[in-house]
Formats: structure tokens, sequence, C-alpha cells
């Protein structure tokens, strides 16, 4: 990352020297808060995808897809403050559109169109926002959301403690270190703003300051509430003594005796649904990673129930001393229910309840690409089985013939795309990229009907008839296989004829 | 697509209705020319796309990805007469962007960027023009494009003819019937416009309504040259002449004897790469699915040499009296070679030789999704192995502790989201669903510390110790996968236990 940074910076000095000679200057680099991804970068996204899709399938999704842009009206007022970070795009006649924000309005909007009352789907796809970027923490415009969702009118807490047990599965799984999934939910959020003199009004942007305490320490966010919100100090204070409140269910018991809370409706609804959520998640053996925090705001509008952040430990989002350092990313998921959004998109207002939770995948691509850095391992970016070798000149069409066969047989082939290249550059490309196997063909391999095979790794060779070529490949390229994999010594490995 | 069309028209009126009551107006639709994919759609397109990136991953390609934006001027100057069908977003402060119009202009910005002189690389993802939607035929403002580009310095027409060997692999395996893949070359073009006295400034917008000769007919397309572009009458018939030329190696031959196309270097040199083009495809096996076509001249500014297009056979874009009967679909793949477009990019001007081809996926859902319809064919949307069923009221915690069983141990396994579902509701859902194994308990089973398993098809029960249960579930899998993968015959399949 800090690498495709340095040399986004130097090539944008050389574009400026170059403009003393050229007369054409342009600016030659992605737009600001997007990036490439290189065929390193691509292996290692992929793998992350395989996991999170695995996940998803073993709970049962479906997966959709909406288009990258939304009638601008669809995104309108659903995402609060943040409504200012929406791309829009040019009115160029026609529509007026914006681009996506997150996948969970354009999954409810989706939802009231086709009249779908259950549905348990996954959508993997990338959404914009202005935001102001830090691409080496994994902040940037353009990013991936993993999101699972539960749509349907079902009981409590069942869909919702589903949801945490995915975003633990596949934390697990990534392998990046210990983690808390920190729960929270709405209605106790509502009901302690009420208990804390908070007016009905200020509910929500109240709700976005204190969304902020995990970036920022309590005495900014009582500043925000009290200087530009408007709220009296006093008010701001006694949410500074609510937020204090974490842990496991002793927190939740503990909340539930408060006598001001108690006085809350909604605030006791949210608790009994918390400590329905904690049970759930004991019997789904995740209690450990669970931590319940009234701190927990959620910056979107639309949530109307349990919320739920996942932080990775050991990387913050707080500012530190050692923040050059680190990589630190914080959160990497996050979710909740909302089950008023599909109403706002029906035209009869007709609900359907939904929760769901979305992974946010270019933080933990910082953590892997750093860690594949760190270890100098060397990531196959193609998965070329065979390349075709000429030993002498003027054999490009006998090596054309060879591919044909091998590509027709799903073997996955690569030749020199020169007309006669050099042995050993072709001998070099295989061992740079990691080919496994070369078919090697010469005057006199061809006037006695054979081909050469030659093991890159170990350079053992043997002669097969050409006609029986394709059998011996595939054996030897199984035999490779369970070399590499099972016992993982290519320095011995040797195939059936090799 | 036309029932999702009725659907959304539907919803529309209904909409309409509601307003009389409701006082919010708005309208539920995905954005002119954009769809949705639902859960069937999504599996018919990931089985293309697995298609497609078998056959890249076969000749040896790594995969990149960029942005869905470009800088504006990134854009700028590369599309000709099809600019005006670029997507540009607002000006919100900052940088001046638009959403990328293709994924070679990116692919070429990014070699520049990166200085990377050699790479084979494929790219699947969105593409936007605002161009006029036509969905039923598959033409649409957001649609996917499916890009294999070799770039690197090589010898004539070897990478070119792999272009052309995978568009024919990816139409085989789709099993689209039949195919034939068009090509020509733009230096060939060149010379014959300037044979039939087209002047020089004139050749992209000449070229650019050839261009449509695949979708209009030769009177119109003279009528555009002499009327709209004031190219003289007899040029134009002069041209006319020229675009009947196809067919084989013979019309190749055919046009190198010419003698006015014989004065043209330009032209002799395209003629002779088409030559050695069409010997390649021999040797690739598919010399039957190319045809040399004079007359193909793609619209885009970028290409320099080789250009070509596949089309299905059966498919056409012109008007017919049958349209409205059949998917008219036309080209799905077209490409070339574009050896001076990474150079516009690079400060210095370093030129990087590419050539690559594009797959247009969506007309290719479009013949597929109809040919599902036809069928009555039932897709599975899910991978879904394992259903837990409560026998009785109350077994909730029973049911989640069994779900974390199977889910710990990779088994993918759903249950119902009610506290307390009907037996009947829950082997419904398994049948509709193609859910092959049910783990059913009751009162009684967890007394005897047992399970019940259910094969769905075939209703066969079993009963397995609890702790057992993982394994033999694994082996019941694997038995079923055997049973309907093999024999196809569900409903004898029978597992090792039941």
């Amino acid at each position: 990352m800090q690498v495709t940074e340095e040399v986004e910076k130097l090539l944008q000095l050389k574009a400026q020297i170059a403009d003393d000679v050229q007369p054409h200057k342009f600016v030659l680099k992605c737009p600001k808060g997007t990036r490439d991804y290189n065929p390193q970068q691509m292996a290692i996204r992929e793998g992350v995808f395989n996991t999170i899709i695995k996940c998803f399938k073993r709970h049962g999704a479906e997966t959709i897809d909406t288009p990258v842009f939304e009638l601008k009206e669809t995104l309108t007022g659903k995402y609060g403050e943040d409504s200012k970070l929406i791309y829009d795009l040019k009115d160029q006649g026609g529509e007026l559109l914006s681009l996506r924000y997150d996948l969970t309005v354009p999954f409810a909007r989706y939802l009231a169109m086709n009249k779908i009352a259950n549905i348990k789907r996954y959508h993997i796809a990338k959404v914009y926002r202005r935001d102001n970027p830090a691409m080496t923490k994994g902040r940037f415009r353009e990013f991936y959301q993993c999101d699972f969702d539960i749509a349907g009118q079902y009981d409590s807490m069942i869909p919702d403690a589903e949801c945490v047990k995915i975003v633990a599965e596949i934390l697990t799984s990534l392998d990046l270190g210990e983690y808390k999934i920190k729960v929270n939910h709405r209605k106790l959020l509502d009901g302690m703003f009420a208990a804390c003199g908070v007016p009905d009004d200020k509910f929500r942007t109240i709700c976005s300051t204190v969304d902020k305490l995990d970036k920022t320490f309590w005495e900014d966010v009582r500043a925000e509430m009290v200087d530009e919100k408007g709220l009296n100090p006093e008010a701001a204070d006694r949410i500074g003594h609510y937020v204090k409140f974490q842990g496991g269910m002793e927190s939740v018991e503990l909340l539930l005796k408060d006598e001001t809370i108690q006085k809350q409706k909604s605030a006791v609804e949210g608790l009994e649904d918390l400590k329905l959520l904690l049970v759930y998640c004991e019997l789904y053996g995740i209690a450990d990673k669970v931590m319940f925090d009234l701190s927990l705001a959620r910056g979107l509008d639309y949530y109307t129930g349990v919320i739920y952040e996942a932080v990775l430990q050991g990387y913050t989002n707080k500012p530190s001393a050692k923040e050059e350092e680190s990589v630190s990313v914080g959160s990497v998921a996050g979710g909740g229910r909302y089950d008023g959004l599909v109403g706002m998109f029906d035209p009869r207002g007709k609900m359907v309840p939904c929760v769901g939770v979305s992974i946010g995948i270019e933080r933990v691509f910082s953590i892997l690409e750093q860690r594949v850095l760190a270890s100098n391992a060397k990531i196959r970016t193609t998965e070329t089985e065979v390349f075709v070798v000429s030993a002498q000149k003027n054999l490009l069409e006998e090596r054309m013939k060879l591919c044909k066969e091998l590509w027709d047989a799903d073997i996955k082939t690569e030749q020199s795309y020169k007309r006669n290249p050099k042995p050993l550059d072709q001998f070099q490309y295989c061992e740079n990229n990691g080919i496994p196997l070369a078919v090697i063909i010469g005057q006199s391999e061809i006037q006695e009907g054979v081909v050469k095979l030659r093991v890159v790794a170990t350079r053992k060779e043997c002669v097969v008839p050409r006609n029986t070529m394709v059998e011996e490949i595939k054996k030897e390229l199984a035999q490779l296989s369970r070399d590499t994999t099972g016992i993982n010594n290519p320095q011995t490995a040797g195939g059936k004829c090799c």
C-alpha cells in the first residue's frame, strides 16, 4: 500500500518533469481515495472473498446483485448526516442518479420492488463514499462491502444471533488475531437518551455524535454535543455516565436494575433483546467474543434494533503515539436490525423486518497485504501447469499444435509469444512464474514422434510418445500436486515417468 | 427478463394508484438501462463467469482490478464519436470523474502508471454507457465486460491468434450454437479508404459509419457517408464495392491481387497480417470459425491492427419481421490490437503494444435465461446440505446447539428462524429448496442421545448417536452426491445408514 502510494508520487513527479518537454500536461493516477489491485493483491483479495462466501453459503444464503447507481431519491433520507458523502452523477438529461453508499438501501429497494417478504441473501460489491480517505489504514472512497442479511417476520433475536455467529466464523477463519464483537440496541440508546433528558428530535444527531466515541475521546464528543448540537451540559454528563457500561450479561442485568433506565419502556425492551441475544451467542459458542457496549451507536439512521460492530484487538481507531508504525484498522464489520427501511420504499408502507451484517474488506486486505510483504512469501498469480518450450529455431508451428492439443484437453498451458525464443529464457519464465512442468520439442523429438517432459523444480526429464502426451502430463501433474500438497518437498518431487 | 419488465410496469402502476392515498410520490425502479440480478439469474451468471475465467486461466492469465471511475481526462480522446455516451460524475469539488466506458483504457492507464511492459491479464467488471438501452436484447447501460489482453513487444500475430482461440473456446464451452469470428485489420481499412479516395482526416469518422453495417443496410450507411459526413458519392460507392469482401484465405489472396489495393502500403501490411493470422487459426483448429470480413470496422478509435468480432448465427442485429419472437443478440465478443493507447498515457510516449478481446456477457445471459425459462428447469440458488428440524415445541435451544456443531464442522446448515415452527413447514422448506438431508430432534431423541436423519427425497430415515452425528452426515452427503451425480436417481438414493 505504502509502496503503491510512493510509486504514485514518483510517477506524478516524473509526469511533471516530462511536462517541460511534452506539450500535453496530464496526471497519471487513480481518482483520490481509490486504488488499483495488482495480480498479487487480487490473489489475496480472492482468498478473502472465498473465505467469506464459503461462510455465507454455509448459512444457506443465496446472492443477488443491484446496479452500482440508484435513482438519487432512492438514497435520499436514509443516511442522516452521512448523506453529504454520497457521490452524485452529473445531470446529463434523464434521471438523477447517485452511486450506492452501501448495499443495504439497494437491498431494501429490491425487496419492496419485488414484493419479497422472506430472503436470506449475500451481496459482495463496491460502494462509494466521498469521505476523507486514509488509504494506509484501509479507508477508501471506493471499497468492497460483503453483506449478509436475513429479511422476514421471525422470532426475536434468532436471525440477529446468526449474524453475530457469521461475523465470528469469518473473523476466526481469516486468522486476524483476537477480536471482539460489540453489541448494543437502538431502543436502549433511545431510552437512555430520553432518561438523560435529550429532546426527542435530537436523538439521531446525538446518536451520530456518540458513534464517534470509537475514534475520539469523551471530552471531544461531549464538546460536540454541547457546543455544536446545543445539548445542555447536564444531559451530556448523564450520557457520559451511561456510555461507560460495557461487559457481558452482568452489565445488562445491572442496567435493568437502574431506576432511571427502568422507567423507559424502550430501554427495557432493548435490554431484554440483548439478554436473549447473549443467551443465543452462548449456545452458538461465541460468548467470549461478544461484548455489550452502550457507547456503540453506529452512524446510520436506519437501524431500529440490535446493532453490532467487530473490532480487531491490537488495532485501534484512536490516535496513538505509535500510529505511524502500526496498521490501525479498527472496526472490520458492522450491522444491525433495520425493520423500517423496506417500508420506506413500499407504496403502502408494508414492513419487512431485516437484520444484517457487513464485512469491511479493505481493512482486512491492509493487514493481509502487510503480512505477505513482511513474510516475503511469493504468491502465484497464475495457475499455468505446462509451458511449451522449443529447443531450436523455427518450431513455432509445432509449438502451436502442442498448445492446441493441451488447451483442448483443459491443461493450463503457455508458450512464448516470440517466433524464436531462447531456450534459457523459456525455462527462466517457468521458474519465475512457478510453472511446474515444461514440454520440450526439438527436431529430433519431432522426427521420433515424442516430446520431452521436464519437472521444472527438479529438472528431471523423461521422454513420452506424442500420442500419449496428454495422458502422461495429467498423471505427472497429479503426482506433483500430491507431492507439494502432501509431503511439500518440491526438490524431491518426481512424477510417474520423470 | 420480460417477466421482470412486466413486474416493473405493474409495480409502477400500483405505485401510481397508491399515490392517491399516500402523500409521498416516488418511483420504485432501477435506473434506466440497468437491472437487478435475482438469485436464479445470479446462478446463471456465476456459471458463465466460471466458464470464462477457467478459459482465461487455461491461457495463463493473471487478473487485476481498477476503480469504477477514472479521472475524466483519462477517458478524453479515446473513444471518438462514442465519447458522448460517457457518464460523468457531478462536480462536487475536487477531481472531475467519469465512469469507465470499457476496461481497455483503464488497463492502458494501469500499464503506463506502473511502467509495465509485459502482462497477460483478465479483468471482469462492469462498464457504463449512456446508450439507448434495449434490455430484452441484452443491451444495457450498465453491463459486464470480460476482458483478456496481452501486452508486450512480441512477434506478429502470435498473441493476436491466441485471443481468437480464446473467443472460440469460450463460445464453444458456453454451448450457444453456431458462431463466426469475423476478422479484419485497421491498416487494411485505412488503405482501402485511401484507395477509395477518402480524405485522411475523414478515416475515423467513415470507419464509424462502416461499423454500422452490422446493424443496418448499405443504403443507409452510404447515405450517412454522403449526406452527413460529406463524402463524395463515387468514394462511397467504391467503399461499397470493397466492404462486400468476405470469406477465408482466398478472399485475402484475391484482395492482395487487386491493383488499387496493391498500391496502398498500409493495406498490403494489413493483408499480410491477416494471412498469418488465418494460418495460425488453422493450427489452433479454429479455421472453420474464423471469417475475414472487410465490412467489420469496430467503432472505437484506439485500434491499430487486427480487429475481430464474434457473432452468434441465428441471432442477428438487423431488423427482421420475426424480431419480436427471437432473442436477437448479434455480437457477443469483440476486440483487436491497440499499439498506441499505452503511449498516450506515458509521459515520454513509450509504447506498449497490446491486443485483447472483450466478451459481452449480458447478451449471453439473455439467451441462457430464456433457455432456462423455456425448459422449466429449477435452479438451486443455495447449497444448504442439512436442515435442522424440531419435531416438537420448545426445542429452539437444542436446534441451536446442533446448528453450531454442524457449522463448526463446515456442513452447510439451516434451521427455521421461528421459535416453534410446525414440522410440516420445516419439511416443506427442505423440499422447496432442494435440501438433501434433515436432522430431526424431539424429546425422545434428546433423552436417548441420538438424532434422526432423513433423506428428504426418499423420506427414508435412520437414527444415529449424537456423538457420531457429524461423521454420519458427512458419509450420507457423500453417498447422496455420488447417487445424484453418478446414477442420477434420487428416488432410490440411499446413504450408508438410511
